[in-house]
C-alpha cells in the first residue's frame, strides 16, 4: 500500500468491491449516493469504451470497472479532483482500463476522433447557478452548479462522440426532466430506461436514472421506482445491494 | 328510480361517491382505473369550470363533481357513449352542473369563447394505430386508438381553452413521455406534477399522472409511486381510498 498517495486532509475510503479504494477530500470532494446509483444502473461490456463526463474523483469509473470491465475515460475539469483521481487509479492498479483527462470536454472533445464511445456515463452539476450567489471559485459550487458546463453541453458532446446505437447514462434532478427531455430529443438521445429515485416511498423523487440510445427509436419505459430508505437511517435491501452487494 | 334511463345490454354501476350511479355498457363502454385514479389525482374548485375531453359515459365529470363540485362539460365524439353519459347524468340529477356535448371537439372548440375554463381534464386513447390493424368502427378501438383525435390536438385544444394559470390533467402511458413533454411545452403547458403509477412497487409504471399550468413557470416535481396492487388482487390502501373512500 503507497500511503504517499494520500495527500494531507485527504482520506481512503473503501468501495466494497474487489478491494478498491477511492481518495477523498472530505471538505471538498466526496462522492454522493447518485454516483453509487448510476454505476450500477448503467451496463457496460468488458470491451467496451466508455467516457465519463464530470468524473471528480473517478468514482463511476472506478466502480462500472470493479461491475463490468470495460475501458474507461474519465474527463474532469477541476485539477485538485483530477489528480486525486489519477492517484485512485494508481492505487487500485487501474492504469491500464482507465484513464484521467484533466482538461475542459467543452474544448477537447474534438480531437476524441470520430465516434469512440460505446458508453457515455455522466453525474453532473444539478443546478441553474443563481446569479451572484455562487462562489464560481469553489469545488462544491462548480460540481454542483452549471458554472463550467451545462445540461445541454453535455448532450451535445455525448451525442457527438457516441457511436451509432450508444448509449447514454444519466443522474438527475427529476425537477429538470422536460427540459432533459427536450434537449435530449434534439441531440438524437433517445431515452430508453427511466428510474425515479425516491427517499423514502411515499416522498417525492429527488432523483431521477435515465438510459439512453444514440439514434434509438422512441420507445420508453419507466422502471419500478428506486427507494433509498425503508426507514430513517435505514438502506432499503436493493440500496444496501447496490452498496455492498456482488 | 327512473329504470327506463338504461337501456338493453346496459347496465347501472355504483361509483362509492355521493349515492352517484354510472350507466355501463360492458360490451362497449367501461371506465377503468385511469378515469379514477385522474378523477382523484385532479383538482377542481367549487366555483370552476372543467372542460372533460373525450368524456366516454361521463365518469370524470360524475367522480369529480362528488369529490370537488364544480360546473362540468363532457365532450364526445361517439353518440353512442355521449348518449350514455347524459343518461346518467340525468340519472344523478347533475343537469345543472353537468353538460355533455357530443361532438368533435377539433371541430367545435373555436366555438366555446375566450378561455372558458379554469381547467381541463382528458383520459385519452393512449395508442397510436398500426395501420390496417384496428378496425375504425369499433367503440373500444376508438377510445384506445388516436383514431378521431391525437396528443397533439388534444394539448392544443386545452391550451387555447384554458384560462392563464388555468390547470391541464392527463392520464397517459410512461412509454410516450417523451412526446408528451414535447408537444406540452410547445404549447406552453407547463409541467408541474407528475406521478408514476405502478401495477405492483417491483414493476415499470404502465401509466402516469399529468398536472400542468398554462403559461406556469418551469419547475416539476415527481409525487410518490402510486401502486395499485400489493398483492395479486389487492388493492393497496391509498387504491382503496381513492375507490371507496371519503
Amino acid at each position: 500500500m503507497d500511503e504517499s498517495l494520500i495527500h494531507e486532509g485527504e482520506r481512503l475510503d473503501e468501495l466494497h468491491r474487489k478491494g478498491y479504494m477511492i481518495i477523498q477530500d472530505p471538505s471538498q470532494f466526496c462522492f454522493g449516493i447518485d454516483a453509487v446509483l448510476l454505476s450500477a444502473f448503467a451496463r457496460a461490456g468488458s470491451k467496451e469504451k466508455v467516457l465519463d463526463i464530470g468524473t471528480g474523483t473517478g468514482i463511476i469509473p472506478v466502480l462500472m470497472e470493479a461491475r463490468y470491465g470495460g475501458a474507461y475515460t474519465g474527463v474532469e475539469i477541476q485539477e485538485k479532483a483530477a489528480d486525486m483521481a489519477r492517484r485512485s487509479v494508481i492505487y487500485n492498479h487501474l492504469e491500464d482500463s482507465i484513464k484521467i483527462r484533466n482538461e475542459d470536454i467543452r474544448e477537447s472533445y474534438k480531437g476524441y476522433g470520430n465516434r469512440p464511445f460505446d458508453v457515455v456515463t455522466t453525474n453532473p452539476p444539478y443546478m441553474i447557478p443563481d446569479k451572484g450567489l455562487v462562489n464560481p471559485n469553489s469545488a462544491k459550487a462548480l460540481s454542483r452548479h452549471e458554472l463550467t458546463i451545462e445540461l445541454e453541453d453535455i448532450v451535445r458532446i455525448s451525442s457527438h462522440l457516441l457511436k451509432t446505437k450508444g448509449r447514454f447514462y444519466m443522474i438527475h434532478r427529476p425537477s429538470r426532466l422536460v427540459e432533459i427531455m427536450t434537449v435530449m430529443r434534439k441531440y438524437k438521445l433517445e431515452i430508453k430506461r427511466l428510474r425515479m429515485v425516491h427517499p423514502f416511498i411515499d416522498k417525492e423523487a429527488n432523483m431521477v436514472l435515465i438510459e439512453a440510445i444514440h439514434e434509438g427509436g422512441a420507445f420508453m419505459k419507466v422502471e419500478s421506482p428506486l427507494i433509498v430508505y425503508k426507514e430513517k437511517g435505514v438502506y432499503t435491501e436493493e440500496v444496501m445491494d447496490i452498496y455492498y452487494g456482488e
